[in-house]
Protein backbone atom coordinates (compact mmCIF):
# COMPACT_ATOMS: atom_id res chain seq x y z
CA UNK A 1 0.00 0.00 0.00
CA UNK A 2 1.27 2.92 -0.88
CA UNK A 3 1.89 6.21 2.01
CA UNK A 4 -0.92 8.20 1.98
CA UNK A 5 -0.03 12.38 1.24
CA UNK A 6 -2.55 15.49 1.05
CA UNK A 7 -1.69 18.58 -0.20
CA UNK A 8 -2.89 21.98 1.33
CA UNK A 9 -1.41 24.86 -0.95
CA UNK A 10 -2.74 28.40 0.62
CA UNK A 11 -3.62 31.64 -1.08
CA UNK A 12 -6.43 33.83 -1.35
CA UNK A 13 -4.93 34.63 -5.21
CA UNK A 14 -6.06 31.18 -5.93
CA UNK A 15 -9.63 31.58 -4.30
CA UNK A 16 -10.29 34.55 -6.64
CA UNK A 17 -8.52 33.14 -9.49
CA UNK A 18 -5.87 35.11 -10.36
CA UNK A 19 -3.32 32.54 -9.84
CA UNK A 20 -3.45 28.87 -11.79
CA UNK A 21 -2.13 26.29 -9.21
CA UNK A 22 0.47 24.97 -10.95
CA UNK A 23 2.39 24.17 -7.52
CA UNK A 24 -0.19 21.81 -6.63
CA UNK A 25 0.52 20.32 -10.15
CA UNK A 26 4.46 19.98 -9.80
CA UNK A 27 4.15 19.08 -6.13
CA UNK A 28 1.32 16.39 -6.77
CA UNK A 29 3.23 14.82 -9.71
CA UNK A 30 6.54 14.92 -7.48
CA UNK A 31 4.82 13.22 -4.78
CA UNK A 32 2.83 10.55 -7.34
CA UNK A 33 6.17 10.03 -8.74
CA UNK A 34 7.85 8.92 -5.06
CA UNK A 35 5.05 6.04 -4.52
CA UNK A 36 3.08 8.61 -2.71
CA UNK A 37 -0.90 7.92 -3.17
CA UNK A 38 -2.04 11.74 -2.66
CA UNK A 39 -5.55 12.04 -1.35
CA UNK A 40 -6.31 15.56 -1.90
CA UNK A 41 -5.41 19.05 -2.98
CA UNK A 42 -6.95 21.85 -0.69
CA UNK A 43 -7.03 25.45 -1.47
CA UNK A 44 -7.22 27.49 1.47
CA UNK A 45 -7.53 31.31 2.28
CA UNK A 46 -4.63 33.09 4.13
CA UNK A 47 -6.41 32.68 7.43
CA UNK A 48 -5.56 31.11 10.30
CA UNK A 49 -8.37 29.11 11.28
CA UNK A 50 -9.05 27.61 7.75
CA UNK A 51 -5.35 27.00 7.38
CA UNK A 52 -5.54 25.26 10.68
CA UNK A 53 -8.89 23.86 9.95
CA UNK A 54 -7.02 22.10 6.78
CA UNK A 55 -3.71 20.76 8.40
CA UNK A 56 -5.55 19.46 10.45
CA UNK A 57 -8.15 17.55 8.61
CA UNK A 58 -5.34 16.77 6.59
CA UNK A 59 -3.29 14.84 9.27
CA UNK A 60 -5.99 12.90 10.40
CA UNK A 61 -6.39 11.23 6.96
CA UNK A 62 -2.22 11.13 5.52
CA UNK A 63 0.67 10.22 6.82
CA UNK A 64 2.68 13.34 4.99
CA UNK A 65 1.17 16.83 4.19
CA UNK A 66 2.91 19.51 2.40
CA UNK A 67 1.68 23.16 2.69
CA UNK A 68 2.66 25.74 0.07
CA UNK A 69 2.31 29.45 0.33
CA UNK A 70 1.67 32.13 3.27
CA UNK A 71 5.71 32.13 4.63
CA UNK A 72 6.72 35.65 3.43
CA UNK A 73 6.61 38.95 5.26
CA UNK A 74 3.23 40.09 4.66
CA UNK A 75 0.79 40.27 7.05
CA UNK A 76 -1.46 37.68 5.38
CA UNK A 77 1.40 35.57 4.76
CA UNK A 78 -0.05 33.24 8.42
CA UNK A 79 0.55 29.66 6.90
CA UNK A 80 3.11 28.41 9.65
CA UNK A 81 0.52 30.05 12.13
CA UNK A 82 -2.27 27.51 11.19
CA UNK A 83 0.06 24.71 10.71
CA UNK A 84 1.45 25.39 14.69
CA UNK A 85 -2.37 26.04 15.72
CA UNK A 86 -3.23 22.25 13.95
CA UNK A 87 -0.36 20.47 15.99
CA UNK A 88 -1.27 22.09 19.18
CA UNK A 89 2.66 22.88 19.34
CA UNK A 90 3.83 27.28 20.39
CA UNK A 91 5.38 29.28 18.20
CA UNK A 92 8.94 30.36 18.38
CA UNK A 93 11.69 32.13 17.30
CA UNK A 94 13.32 29.71 15.61
CA UNK A 95 17.38 30.26 15.87
CA UNK A 96 18.94 28.40 13.27
CA UNK A 97 15.79 29.78 10.55
CA UNK A 98 16.71 33.60 11.92
CA UNK A 99 20.48 32.68 11.01
CA UNK A 100 19.50 31.82 7.98
CA UNK A 101 17.05 35.12 7.33
CA UNK A 102 20.14 37.51 8.80
CA UNK A 103 22.35 35.84 6.36
CA UNK A 104 20.27 36.64 3.48
CA UNK A 105 19.68 40.41 4.30
CA UNK A 106 23.01 40.83 5.98
CA UNK A 107 24.99 40.11 2.64
CA UNK A 108 22.72 42.81 1.18
CA UNK A 109 23.64 45.03 3.62
CA UNK A 110 20.33 45.20 4.94
CA UNK A 111 18.39 45.33 8.74
CA UNK A 112 16.65 42.94 10.43
CA UNK A 113 13.08 44.12 10.92
CA UNK A 114 10.20 42.49 12.56
CA UNK A 115 8.70 41.60 9.10
CA UNK A 116 11.82 39.71 8.43
CA UNK A 117 12.32 38.44 11.54
CA UNK A 118 8.62 36.89 11.27
CA UNK A 119 9.89 34.39 8.85
CA UNK A 120 12.04 32.82 10.85
CA UNK A 121 9.16 32.18 13.85
CA UNK A 122 7.75 28.37 13.71
CA UNK A 123 6.58 26.00 15.54
CA UNK A 124 8.21 24.63 18.05
CA UNK A 125 10.35 21.45 16.81
CA UNK A 126 10.45 22.51 13.41
CA UNK A 127 13.29 22.14 10.96
CA UNK A 128 13.92 24.93 9.13
CA UNK A 129 14.39 24.31 5.44
CA UNK A 130 17.12 26.41 3.69
CA UNK A 131 15.53 28.89 0.78
CA UNK A 132 18.09 28.65 -1.96
CA UNK A 133 16.17 31.08 -4.36
CA UNK A 134 14.82 33.33 -1.55
CA UNK A 135 14.53 34.92 2.26
CA UNK A 136 11.58 32.85 3.62
CA UNK A 137 12.91 29.81 5.08
CA UNK A 138 10.70 26.42 4.67
CA UNK A 139 9.68 24.32 8.01
CA UNK A 140 9.46 20.40 8.51
CA UNK A 141 7.98 18.84 11.53
CA UNK A 142 7.92 15.42 12.32
CA UNK A 143 4.45 13.90 14.59
CA UNK A 144 4.23 11.27 16.36
CA UNK A 145 3.40 7.96 14.12
CA UNK A 146 5.96 9.08 11.34
CA UNK A 147 3.58 11.71 10.07
CA UNK A 148 5.47 14.96 8.16
CA UNK A 149 4.64 18.75 7.79
CA UNK A 150 6.25 20.07 5.77
CA UNK A 151 5.90 23.82 4.51
CA UNK A 152 7.39 25.01 1.43
CA UNK A 153 7.23 28.70 0.24
CA UNK A 154 4.41 30.33 -2.45
CA UNK A 155 6.72 31.20 -5.05
CA UNK A 156 7.34 28.33 -7.59
CA UNK A 157 10.81 29.15 -8.44
CA UNK A 158 11.30 28.45 -4.51
CA UNK A 159 8.89 25.55 -3.73
CA UNK A 160 10.72 23.44 -6.32
CA UNK A 161 14.33 24.27 -5.32
CA UNK A 162 13.19 23.68 -2.15
CA UNK A 163 11.83 20.12 -2.29
CA UNK A 164 14.66 19.00 -4.20
CA UNK A 165 17.15 19.76 -2.20
CA UNK A 166 15.87 19.44 1.36
CA UNK A 167 12.33 16.98 1.07
CA UNK A 168 12.41 14.76 -1.38
CA UNK A 169 15.78 12.68 0.12
CA UNK A 170 13.67 12.79 3.59
CA UNK A 171 10.51 11.49 1.37
CA UNK A 172 12.59 9.09 -0.75
CA UNK A 173 13.26 7.06 2.33
CA UNK A 174 9.59 7.07 3.76
CA UNK A 175 8.53 6.14 -0.01
CA UNK A 176 10.56 2.98 0.55
CA UNK A 177 11.36 2.26 -3.21
CA UNK A 178 7.90 1.66 -4.98
CA UNK A 179 8.45 2.20 -8.57
CA UNK A 180 5.78 4.15 -10.38
CA UNK A 181 5.82 4.45 -14.45
CA UNK A 182 3.59 6.26 -16.93
CA UNK A 183 2.81 5.35 -20.52
CA UNK A 184 0.00 5.43 -22.91
CA UNK A 185 -1.09 6.28 -26.58
CA UNK A 186 -3.32 8.25 -28.90
CA UNK A 187 -6.36 6.57 -30.51
CA UNK A 188 -7.98 8.28 -33.19
CA UNK A 189 -11.57 7.14 -34.96
CA UNK A 190 -13.13 5.78 -31.91
CA UNK A 191 -15.23 8.23 -29.28
CA UNK A 192 -14.82 7.51 -25.60
CA UNK A 193 -18.34 6.25 -25.19
CA UNK A 194 -17.22 3.26 -27.55
CA UNK A 195 -13.88 2.64 -25.50
CA UNK A 196 -15.83 2.97 -22.06
CA UNK A 197 -15.93 -0.54 -21.57
CA UNK A 198 -12.85 -1.39 -22.77
CA UNK A 199 -10.89 1.21 -20.31
CA UNK A 200 -12.90 -0.33 -17.68
CA UNK A 201 -12.36 -3.90 -18.52
CA UNK A 202 -8.34 -2.49 -18.58
CA UNK A 203 -8.81 -0.98 -15.09
CA UNK A 204 -9.70 -4.29 -13.53
CA UNK A 205 -7.32 -6.12 -15.30
CA UNK A 206 -4.63 -4.21 -13.62
CA UNK A 207 -5.66 -3.07 -10.06
CA UNK A 208 -1.70 -1.23 -9.19
CA UNK A 209 -2.42 0.80 -12.76
CA UNK A 210 -4.48 3.89 -12.73
CA UNK A 211 -6.43 3.68 -16.12
CA UNK A 212 -7.85 6.82 -17.98
CA UNK A 213 -9.45 8.64 -20.97
CA UNK A 214 -8.68 11.95 -21.92
CA UNK A 215 -11.05 13.86 -25.20
CA UNK A 216 -8.58 16.14 -26.92
CA UNK A 217 -11.19 16.64 -29.69
CA UNK A 218 -15.17 16.05 -29.66
CA UNK A 219 -16.91 12.90 -28.57
CA UNK A 220 -17.89 12.24 -32.60
CA UNK A 221 -16.75 13.60 -36.48
CA UNK A 222 -12.99 12.72 -36.02
CA UNK A 223 -12.97 11.77 -31.88
CA UNK A 224 -9.04 11.50 -30.70
CA UNK A 225 -8.57 10.17 -27.08
CA UNK A 226 -5.76 10.26 -25.31
CA UNK A 227 -5.36 6.62 -22.96
CA UNK A 228 -2.96 7.62 -20.48
CA UNK A 229 -1.63 4.23 -17.60
CA UNK A 230 -0.24 5.01 -14.12
CA UNK A 231 1.76 2.05 -12.89
CA UNK A 232 3.33 1.45 -9.45
CA UNK A 233 5.04 -1.86 -8.85
CA UNK A 234 7.35 -2.51 -6.19
CA UNK A 235 10.25 -2.82 -8.74
CA UNK A 236 10.46 -1.42 -12.58
CA UNK A 237 9.35 -4.67 -14.25
CA UNK A 238 6.69 -5.24 -12.36
CA UNK A 239 5.09 -1.71 -13.01
CA UNK A 240 5.81 -1.63 -16.66
CA UNK A 241 4.27 -4.94 -16.81
CA UNK A 242 1.17 -3.93 -14.57
CA UNK A 243 0.46 -0.99 -17.00
CA UNK A 244 1.44 -2.76 -19.86
CA UNK A 245 -1.57 -5.17 -19.51
CA UNK A 246 -4.04 -2.33 -18.79
CA UNK A 247 -2.81 -1.00 -22.18
CA UNK A 248 -3.46 -4.09 -23.99
CA UNK A 249 -6.97 -4.19 -23.19
CA UNK A 250 -7.49 -1.13 -24.50
CA UNK A 251 -5.41 -1.60 -27.75
CA UNK A 252 -7.48 -4.06 -28.59
CA UNK A 253 -10.72 -2.68 -28.18
CA UNK A 254 -9.45 -0.23 -30.43
CA UNK A 255 -8.47 -2.73 -33.27
CA UNK A 256 -12.15 -4.52 -33.00
CA UNK A 257 -13.68 -0.98 -32.82
CA UNK A 258 -11.56 -0.21 -36.37
CA UNK A 259 -9.72 2.77 -34.73
CA UNK A 260 -6.51 3.23 -34.73
CA UNK A 261 -3.29 4.78 -32.26
CA UNK A 262 -1.31 7.28 -33.75
CA UNK A 263 1.12 7.89 -31.02
CA UNK A 264 2.50 6.29 -28.52
CA UNK A 265 4.31 7.06 -25.10
CA UNK A 266 6.51 4.07 -24.03
CA UNK A 267 7.06 2.94 -19.81
CA UNK B 1 -21.88 39.56 2.91
CA UNK B 2 -21.10 38.08 0.11
CA UNK B 3 -22.64 34.83 -0.89
CA UNK B 4 -20.87 31.93 0.03
CA UNK B 5 -19.16 29.57 -2.52
CA UNK B 6 -17.33 26.19 -2.44
CA UNK B 7 -15.38 24.61 -5.84
CA UNK B 8 -15.10 20.38 -5.72
CA UNK B 9 -13.23 19.86 -8.89
CA UNK B 10 -12.64 15.84 -9.75
CA UNK B 11 -10.37 13.66 -11.22
CA UNK B 12 -7.37 11.23 -10.72
CA UNK B 13 -5.33 13.36 -13.43
CA UNK B 14 -5.36 16.21 -11.21
CA UNK B 15 -3.88 14.43 -7.74
CA UNK B 16 -0.96 12.90 -10.15
CA UNK B 17 -0.20 16.09 -11.35
CA UNK B 18 -1.10 15.33 -15.16
CA UNK B 19 -3.50 18.08 -15.51
CA UNK B 20 -3.30 21.32 -14.08
CA UNK B 21 -6.02 22.79 -12.47
CA UNK B 22 -7.06 25.25 -14.98
CA UNK B 23 -10.56 24.94 -14.33
CA UNK B 24 -10.65 25.61 -10.55
CA UNK B 25 -8.66 29.00 -11.46
CA UNK B 26 -11.79 29.73 -14.40
CA UNK B 27 -14.42 28.82 -11.92
CA UNK B 28 -13.12 30.98 -9.13
CA UNK B 29 -12.37 34.09 -11.25
CA UNK B 30 -16.22 33.94 -12.53
CA UNK B 31 -17.47 33.44 -9.26
CA UNK B 32 -15.03 35.88 -7.65
CA UNK B 33 -16.21 38.82 -9.99
CA UNK B 34 -20.02 37.42 -9.66
CA UNK B 35 -19.94 38.66 -6.07
CA UNK B 36 -19.49 35.30 -4.47
CA UNK B 37 -16.86 34.64 -2.04
CA UNK B 38 -15.58 31.44 -2.86
CA UNK B 39 -14.14 29.19 0.90
CA UNK B 40 -12.33 26.39 -0.88
CA UNK B 41 -10.90 24.79 -3.75
CA UNK B 42 -11.10 21.00 -3.37
CA UNK B 43 -9.55 18.25 -5.63
CA UNK B 44 -11.06 14.92 -4.72
CA UNK B 45 -10.28 11.51 -6.47
CA UNK B 46 -12.52 9.09 -8.78
CA UNK B 47 -14.51 7.56 -6.47
CA UNK B 48 -18.30 8.17 -5.04
CA UNK B 49 -17.06 7.92 -1.08
CA UNK B 50 -14.70 10.96 -1.68
CA UNK B 51 -16.98 12.85 -4.01
CA UNK B 52 -19.80 12.37 -1.72
CA UNK B 53 -17.60 13.52 1.57
CA UNK B 54 -16.38 16.60 -0.21
CA UNK B 55 -19.47 17.85 -1.62
CA UNK B 56 -21.53 17.08 1.96
CA UNK B 57 -18.80 19.18 3.67
CA UNK B 58 -19.22 22.11 0.70
CA UNK B 59 -22.83 21.87 1.00
CA UNK B 60 -22.29 22.49 5.11
CA UNK B 61 -20.76 25.63 4.60
CA UNK B 62 -21.45 27.11 1.54
CA UNK B 63 -24.31 28.04 -0.44
CA UNK B 64 -23.45 27.77 -3.75
CA UNK B 65 -20.88 24.19 -5.01
CA UNK B 66 -19.61 23.31 -8.27
CA UNK B 67 -18.20 20.42 -9.09
CA UNK B 68 -16.30 20.07 -12.55
CA UNK B 69 -15.10 16.86 -13.89
CA UNK B 70 -16.58 13.06 -14.00
CA UNK B 71 -19.62 13.27 -16.01
CA UNK B 72 -18.87 11.16 -18.98
CA UNK B 73 -19.03 7.92 -19.97
CA UNK B 74 -16.48 5.98 -18.89
CA UNK B 75 -16.57 3.83 -15.23
CA UNK B 76 -14.28 6.23 -13.14
CA UNK B 77 -17.65 9.05 -14.30
CA UNK B 78 -19.13 9.26 -11.34
CA UNK B 79 -19.29 12.81 -9.91
CA UNK B 80 -23.27 12.61 -10.18
CA UNK B 81 -23.53 9.48 -7.76
CA UNK B 82 -21.22 11.19 -5.19
CA UNK B 83 -23.03 14.29 -5.47
CA UNK B 84 -26.54 11.73 -5.10
CA UNK B 85 -25.38 10.35 -2.00
CA UNK B 86 -24.09 13.78 -0.36
CA UNK B 87 -27.66 14.83 -0.89
CA UNK B 88 -29.89 11.80 -0.16
CA UNK B 89 -31.74 11.95 -3.80
CA UNK B 90 -31.72 8.85 -5.75
CA UNK B 91 -29.78 8.47 -9.06
CA UNK B 92 -32.69 8.23 -12.14
CA UNK B 93 -32.84 8.61 -15.22
CA UNK B 94 -33.42 12.47 -16.84
CA UNK B 95 -35.94 12.18 -19.00
CA UNK B 96 -34.83 15.37 -20.15
CA UNK B 97 -31.01 14.54 -20.37
CA UNK B 98 -31.58 11.65 -22.19
CA UNK B 99 -33.16 14.08 -24.60
CA UNK B 100 -29.62 15.44 -24.83
CA UNK B 101 -27.98 12.60 -25.24
CA UNK B 102 -29.75 10.99 -27.70
CA UNK B 103 -30.48 14.04 -30.19
CA UNK B 104 -26.33 14.07 -29.98
CA UNK B 105 -25.53 10.63 -30.87
CA UNK B 106 -28.52 10.34 -33.31
CA UNK B 107 -27.48 13.40 -35.52
CA UNK B 108 -24.45 11.71 -35.76
CA UNK B 109 -25.96 7.74 -36.76
CA UNK B 110 -25.44 5.78 -33.38
CA UNK B 111 -27.24 4.42 -31.39
CA UNK B 112 -27.29 5.09 -27.48
CA UNK B 113 -25.21 2.41 -25.52
CA UNK B 114 -25.36 1.31 -21.84
CA UNK B 115 -22.54 3.72 -21.38
CA UNK B 116 -23.98 6.80 -23.20
CA UNK B 117 -27.60 6.61 -21.08
CA UNK B 118 -25.39 6.45 -18.15
CA UNK B 119 -24.38 10.30 -18.73
CA UNK B 120 -28.26 11.03 -18.56
CA UNK B 121 -28.76 9.33 -15.26
CA UNK B 122 -28.53 11.84 -12.58
CA UNK B 123 -30.18 12.96 -8.55
CA UNK B 124 -33.56 13.06 -8.72
CA UNK B 125 -35.14 16.99 -9.18
CA UNK B 126 -31.88 17.64 -10.84
CA UNK B 127 -32.42 20.10 -14.05
CA UNK B 128 -30.33 18.68 -16.61
CA UNK B 129 -27.86 21.49 -18.00
CA UNK B 130 -27.39 21.56 -21.88
CA UNK B 131 -23.50 20.73 -23.22
CA UNK B 132 -22.79 22.64 -26.26
CA UNK B 133 -19.67 21.54 -27.40
CA UNK B 134 -19.79 18.20 -26.30
CA UNK B 135 -22.28 14.85 -24.90
CA UNK B 136 -22.25 14.78 -21.34
CA UNK B 137 -25.09 16.97 -19.86
CA UNK B 138 -24.36 19.23 -16.66
CA UNK B 139 -27.09 18.74 -13.60
CA UNK B 140 -27.94 21.66 -10.88
CA UNK B 141 -29.86 20.74 -8.45
CA UNK B 142 -31.60 22.90 -5.79
CA UNK B 143 -31.72 22.31 -2.44
CA UNK B 144 -33.34 23.71 0.91
CA UNK B 145 -32.28 27.24 2.05
CA UNK B 146 -31.41 28.27 -1.24
CA UNK B 147 -28.63 25.80 -1.52
CA UNK B 148 -27.74 25.27 -5.00
CA UNK B 149 -24.84 22.64 -6.47
CA UNK B 150 -24.02 22.42 -9.52
CA UNK B 151 -22.33 19.84 -11.37
CA UNK B 152 -20.17 20.91 -14.81
CA UNK B 153 -17.76 18.72 -17.28
CA UNK B 154 -14.50 18.54 -17.02
CA UNK B 155 -13.44 18.82 -20.45
CA UNK B 156 -12.75 23.23 -20.17
CA UNK B 157 -14.78 24.27 -23.43
CA UNK B 158 -17.57 22.24 -22.53
CA UNK B 159 -17.03 23.47 -18.82
CA UNK B 160 -16.94 27.25 -19.48
CA UNK B 161 -20.03 27.45 -22.33
CA UNK B 162 -22.19 25.32 -19.81
CA UNK B 163 -21.13 27.85 -17.62
CA UNK B 164 -21.95 30.89 -19.34
CA UNK B 165 -25.07 29.69 -20.75
CA UNK B 166 -26.81 27.96 -18.13
CA UNK B 167 -25.23 28.80 -14.99
CA UNK B 168 -23.94 32.34 -15.36
CA UNK B 169 -27.71 33.62 -15.35
CA UNK B 170 -28.98 32.17 -12.36
CA UNK B 171 -25.92 32.70 -10.52
CA UNK B 172 -26.50 36.67 -10.71
CA UNK B 173 -29.45 36.85 -9.48
CA UNK B 174 -28.44 35.18 -6.73
CA UNK B 175 -25.10 37.22 -5.81
CA UNK B 176 -27.67 40.27 -5.96
CA UNK B 177 -25.53 43.26 -7.67
CA UNK B 178 -22.35 43.07 -5.56
CA UNK B 179 -19.81 44.98 -8.05
CA UNK B 180 -16.12 43.62 -8.11
CA UNK B 181 -13.10 45.21 -9.27
CA UNK B 182 -9.68 44.88 -9.53
CA UNK B 183 -6.70 46.73 -9.83
CA UNK B 184 -3.04 47.36 -9.03
CA UNK B 185 0.49 48.47 -10.16
CA UNK B 186 4.17 47.60 -10.23
CA UNK B 187 6.54 48.33 -7.61
CA UNK B 188 10.12 48.59 -8.66
CA UNK B 189 13.25 49.02 -6.27
CA UNK B 190 11.46 48.01 -2.81
CA UNK B 191 11.43 44.57 -1.26
CA UNK B 192 8.10 42.83 -0.37
CA UNK B 193 9.33 42.79 3.32
CA UNK B 194 9.66 46.27 3.01
CA UNK B 195 6.55 47.29 1.97
CA UNK B 196 5.17 44.41 4.27
CA UNK B 197 3.72 47.64 7.29
CA UNK B 198 2.33 49.69 4.12
CA UNK B 199 0.25 46.61 2.68
CA UNK B 200 -1.16 45.48 6.32
CA UNK B 201 -1.98 49.33 6.44
CA UNK B 202 -3.48 49.65 3.03
CA UNK B 203 -5.91 46.08 4.02
CA UNK B 204 -6.92 47.81 7.35
CA UNK B 205 -7.63 50.69 5.48
CA UNK B 206 -10.12 49.20 3.06
CA UNK B 207 -12.03 46.31 4.91
CA UNK B 208 -14.30 45.26 1.42
CA UNK B 209 -10.63 45.25 -0.13
CA UNK B 210 -8.55 42.45 -0.73
CA UNK B 211 -4.93 43.57 -0.97
CA UNK B 212 -1.81 41.17 -1.70
CA UNK B 213 1.56 41.56 -3.34
CA UNK B 214 3.41 39.04 -5.59
CA UNK B 215 7.33 39.46 -5.36
CA UNK B 216 8.25 38.99 -9.21
CA UNK B 217 11.46 38.57 -8.93
CA UNK B 218 14.17 38.12 -6.21
CA UNK B 219 13.54 39.24 -3.08
CA UNK B 220 16.48 41.72 -3.23
CA UNK B 221 18.98 43.11 -6.25
CA UNK B 222 16.12 44.33 -8.32
CA UNK B 223 12.78 43.67 -6.55
CA UNK B 224 9.80 43.79 -8.65
CA UNK B 225 6.22 43.46 -6.74
CA UNK B 226 3.03 43.36 -7.74
CA UNK B 227 0.30 44.92 -5.77
CA UNK B 228 -3.01 43.90 -6.63
CA UNK B 229 -6.58 45.20 -5.19
CA UNK B 230 -9.89 43.33 -5.22
CA UNK B 231 -12.60 45.50 -4.00
CA UNK B 232 -16.30 44.83 -3.99
CA UNK B 233 -19.38 47.36 -3.00
CA UNK B 234 -22.51 47.64 -3.91
CA UNK B 235 -21.76 49.75 -6.85
CA UNK B 236 -19.12 50.56 -8.95
CA UNK B 237 -18.11 53.79 -7.64
CA UNK B 238 -18.14 52.31 -4.32
CA UNK B 239 -15.64 49.41 -5.51
CA UNK B 240 -13.66 52.01 -6.76
CA UNK B 241 -13.15 54.01 -3.95
CA UNK B 242 -12.28 51.03 -1.59
CA UNK B 243 -9.82 49.81 -3.95
CA UNK B 244 -8.04 53.45 -4.79
CA UNK B 245 -7.86 54.03 -1.12
CA UNK B 246 -5.64 50.46 -0.50
CA UNK B 247 -3.32 51.46 -3.29
CA UNK B 248 -3.10 54.99 -2.32
CA UNK B 249 -1.72 53.24 1.15
CA UNK B 250 0.97 51.63 -0.79
CA UNK B 251 1.35 54.22 -3.11
CA UNK B 252 2.37 56.40 -0.51
CA UNK B 253 4.66 53.79 1.22
CA UNK B 254 6.63 52.91 -2.22
CA UNK B 255 7.66 57.04 -2.15
CA UNK B 256 8.79 57.24 0.91
CA UNK B 257 11.15 54.10 0.44
CA UNK B 258 12.50 55.14 -2.50
CA UNK B 259 11.28 53.27 -4.93
CA UNK B 260 8.76 53.92 -8.02
CA UNK B 261 5.67 52.63 -9.98
CA UNK B 262 6.59 51.29 -13.17
CA UNK B 263 3.10 49.60 -14.68
CA UNK B 264 -0.32 50.68 -13.26
CA UNK B 265 -3.76 48.74 -14.16
CA UNK B 266 -6.46 51.28 -13.32
CA UNK B 267 -10.37 49.94 -12.24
Amino acid sequence: MPVEAWIVTVGNELLIGRTINTNAAWLARKLSFLGFKVLRIVVAPDSVDDIAEEVSRALSRARIVVTTGGLGPTYDDVTLEGVSRAIGRRMVLNKEALEMVRRFYEARGMVLTDDRVKMAVMPEGAKPLANPAGAAPGAMVELDGGRLVVSLPGVPREMEAMFEAEVEPVLKDIAGGIEVVECGFTAVGVPESSLAPYIRRAAEASPRAYVKSHPRGSELGDPVVDIKVVASGSNLDEARSEALRALEVVREGIASLGGRISEEDTC
